[in-house]
């Protein structure tokens, strides 16, 4: 049977907005693949009295009970003594942590102050989780029908530390594991999606199937429960191709990496290269295609022309049609594609140039109005885009246009 | 007195972790400046029953509640039967909201299912909160001593109603407000900052002072209670100068747009022009400096030379330099940021140049070796970084690199 489970994230600093709780995203999707499921998520503040009662709270409900932050050095970081309490533990101080503690401040030629010294201090008998991403060591013990995990709280350190320690202490062979593919659909609304795929959703128990709205498109998650990944991932094939034919030319099966995952992909697969001149994304697309380890191979780079005097400098456009058309128009747009692929000397060039805001719109080029071009030397194609219709943030209107853009080479690549 | 606060996101997707709760990090900061103190945030799942018990705990010990999400059009947003069934409310259609759906599907060229018509059911009597930013109204109401608030789960209607709608409902002018000021220290490590300030956090009751470690940073919160904004503004004053004067050159005080925004508002100060050359960031230094709206007047562009070929054809670098240094090198960067600032016409120019991971490492030059250049025409300091040491993710490297790269161009700037 499946492991009941609840996350608990310490810190004031949550409590109030000022970071936001990756740390329970992460932790939560990597136990379900080991059959652990979340039933709860909690964020309680540096206080002692009401941390108590979220624990004590999890150890009646809960099986598995991971903790994240207030394992620090400072004097609000009170996690393991509550917790200590809560179990009746009691803290050793723990020599291998307080000397890879000190290797660490050693090794930055920083100054260890005493403070740090109580990182080491963790629950008798408990499995030490080595922290080899910064200074406080996570743990784990078990408490009658209770599993409690601790880890510190910078997703920096969680989140390889999940991975590294608490993934294999929890997994059991005799849980089967989840194992999920994504579809990604353009151009659908959420709710034609859910319309077109109701009875299926209905139906299907393992693979389950269930629709998430993202920016701009709607993400389908297909999840079986199997022995191995490997026989979940063939039992998800099926219900996949299904979909995939339902949506056609508007769906494709993401890889992990999104978007620019499957542009890289495709790119790989056709032996091509892309390269990107952007104005109102302003390095985004760059961003985003570099943000996957290995995309050099692809990827050729791109050029942020945020002034007219770039855009006729680094790419040779002439000042003239930027006057006479304006930065933002079809014309410059065309010219940022088919220049920019010449100047990278890659295959396929994408020309980005709009209005992302909150200002510089008028009633002619509203905020949000975005010309996306891509071309291959042969065709350029430029398309025309109103994402302020929404009133939608600068944030939102240049993801929406970077998104465009990729998914405009996607469609190329495939067609 | 304050009133006790209690966020409550639903849905399933958010409690297995396929999408972070950003929301209750954005309401919970909003809130706290109208003298709203959040006690709890609670994740449930698409599930009646637990989201039933959640809310009659919430209203138990909270006075206000905010739930986010579950009021889509889709068979598991239950958000609005289920609060309508704990509070006692019937659920009416509201005729305005339902028009407001039409239009939307209108205006977007979309077909309405008819499953899009239950988003415009709300609880009788509700202060009813049109969705300018999508489809889902959300809507508040009092129930006894509870006040309670519904908003829809999309960060991007999200935040743009807590602050049109949810802030100005719930602001009570003898609550006062509480304004916070952000300072942000640089290469001094937490428990180092800690150390400093220990007596003056224990001491400082209003404003409050609370230290939180960021990204290769610290960051010092001072918050002060006040009737107005701009007497809580005051109220700071003389802390935030007290800690600036601690820290010296290491610290600065945030404008609320982070480094990039600081680095924005000097050069604007000083009327200087910044581009950057970025191989291993790719782009990210432009995509940090494009993000705040009106940043061209001084932020003229930059390069993603994500290829050796493309360091040549953009920016003229001698390949036989490249060949014979290697790409990542001292004197690459140089060049790089030498380069860029007169490509671009600016006063100052950087360039980075790197090993992201996480491939490519070798022993001379391991995963995480980042040189950043910053160039003023005059004189090109170039800063060799080991940002791998920590085994780092490819993401942390280059968070770190862009920001060391803003960390330079700040201190010249000021100095």
């Amino acid at each position: 049977m499946a492991r009941k489970s609840e996350l608990i994230a310490v810190g004031t600093e949550l409590l109030l907005g000022e970071i936001v709780n990756t740390d329970g995203a992460y932790i939560a999707s990597r136990l379900k693949d080991v059959g652990v499921e979340v039933y709860h998520q909690t964020v309680v503040g540096d206080n002692p009295e009401r941390l108590a009662s979220a624990l004590r709270e999890a150890a009646g409900r809960s099986d598995v009970i991971v903790t994240t932050g207030g394992l620090g050095p400072t004097y609000d970081d009170l996690t393991k003594e509550v917790i200590a309490r809560v179990f009746g533990k009691k803290l050793v101080r723990d020599e291998a942590s307080l000397a890879h503690i000190r290797e660490f401040f050693r090794k930055r030629g920083r100054e260890m102050t005493p403070n740090n010294e109580k990182q080491a201090d963790l629950p008798e008998g408990a499995v030490i989780f080595k922290n080899l991403w910064g200074t406080a060591p996570g743990c784990a013990f078990e408490s009658g029908k209770n599993t409690v995990i601790m880890l510190p709280g910078p997703p920096a350190e969680c989140e390889p530390m999940t991975d590294t320690y608490v993934i294999p202490y929890l997994t059991r062979p005799e849980d089967g594991v989840l194992t999920s593919r994504f579809i990604r659909v353009w151009d659908v609304g959420e709710s034609a999606v859910e319309a077109r795929l109701h009875d299926l959703m209905i139906e299907s128990v393992n693979p389950t199937l269930a629709p998430y709205a993202k920016y701009g498109s709607v993400q389908l998650r297909v999840a079986a429960k199997a022995p191995t990944r490997e026989e979940g991932y063939a039992l998800c094939g099926p219900l996949v191709e299904k979909i995939l034919g339902i949506f056609g030319d508007n769906a494709y099966e993401e890889n992990g990496d999104g978007l620019p995952g499957f542009v890289f992909s495709l790119l790989k697969k056709r032996g091509m290269t892309l390269s990107a001149a952007e104005s109102c994304t302003g390095g985004l697309i760059s961003k985003m295609m570099t943000d996957l380890p290995g995309v050099s191979e692809v990827f050729m780079g791109g050029v942020c022309t945020y002034s007219n005097q770039a855009k006729s400098a680094l790419l040779g456009i002439d000042p003239a049609l930027i006057r006479e058309k304006g930065a933002v128009s079809e014309e410059v747009a065309r010219e940022m594609a088919e220049r920019v692929r010449l100047r990278f000397s890659t295959d396929l060039g994408i020309g980005v140039t709009g209005i992302a805001g909150p200002g510089g719109g008028t009633p002619e080029k509203p905020v949000g109005l975005v010309y996306i071009a891509l071309s291959d030397g042969k065709r350029t194609e430029v398309k025309k885009c109103e994402f302020g219709t929404l009133r939608r943030s600068r944030e939102r209107i240049r993801a929406d246009a970077a998104n465009t853009a990729l998914d405009m080479t996607r469609r190329r690549l495939l067609g």
